[in-house]
């Protein structure tokens, strides 16, 4: 069986949101109980990860890791015409990746104690953000 | 419904060449309408992107980026006997991962207005690649 | 179809683990011949990657790599009471992630010739991991 679906998240600019309600929200109405879920950032300036949820200082962290591997206004780029964070958050985008599969049992993500899916803005400014969900399972 | 098939793409080296119209051409053969498509490189110094498809100078950025990342004939890499790009080739690959999933909606990939789908290889010579494409729906 | 269970890895500390074996096994049990394999590590500090399978050095490169770009003790990071390791740790995972889904073909992973897939321990000390393996196929 397979259950399409999407939804927006209205992020404030740089830094990543929880989204696994959302997603399981999405999953109790499909109905599957056993399978895989496909999570998909229809964006190439956000993305997707799997971290921590208990200490949101380790997020934090990754954020200032980001900041030093792709800073932003680095002059090693040429594409500058959307802003200094564009290309680094184009960066930060490739190294984390859209999409992310999550497998499913009972009925929702089952994800390990300590594991969060979170949505990451990459650009310094608000955007509205397109995330779907592809269920397939029984 | 499951459909699998797998198509070569011919690299003239470094560099990353988009593979989505060949991704719904196998699509359309298979009938599936709704679902899910793996898209898969049976390789480890080539790998797969999802990228800015408008200005190709979002490209060459990330060529740059990782260039600086892991630059050819780093000494930090002793594996050194297949030439000095086959570590940094390892390296990239790693980052950006062989294994990428797609929604398909429609009977195509599901992806945003600017996201292109591209295959990257990551060595200086050319090579052949293998992709491999399975789709799971209805 | 779907076929979902799981098995544990006992990692004597940082570095990678060949799993291959153990996922064909499922495999085998699942009696799926196509389709698709999410596997799935269910922690933050150890991921999986695709890797070559012929020389090991390439993988202790890479190793080398890793640390050069997040080192133990790192004064970037603030999330510290796990220790020195443990940021570094949620580095490497985030760039490498914990999801991997691999085409099945004639009941086995389908890898490409030199390709590997590795359980990789980022923490130094001896952990237990679980590892799920999802298939969806026929």
């Amino acid at each position: 069986m397979i259950f399409q679906t999407c939804f927006t998240v209205d992020t404030p600019g740089r830094g990543s949101l929880p989204i696994v309600r959302q997603i399981n929200a999405r999953l109790a109405e499909s109905g599957i109980s056993t399978g895989m879920c496909l999570i998909f950032v229809h964006h190439t300036s956000a993305s997707l990860m799997l971290c921590e949820n208990a200490d949101p200082e380790v997020r934090s962290d990754l954020e200032r890791f980001m900041q030093r591997l792709a800073p932003d206004g680095d002059p090693l780029f040429h594409h500058v015409d959307e802003g200094p964070d564009d290309m680094p958050a184009h960066v930060r985008s490739m190294l984390t990746g859209n999409a992310l599969t999550v497998p499913v049992s009972g009925g929702h993500c089952d994800l390990g104690v300590w594991q969060g899916v979170y949505l990451w803005e990459h650009r310094t400014s608000a955007h509205r953000r397109k995330v779907s969900v592809t269920l397939c399972g029984e």
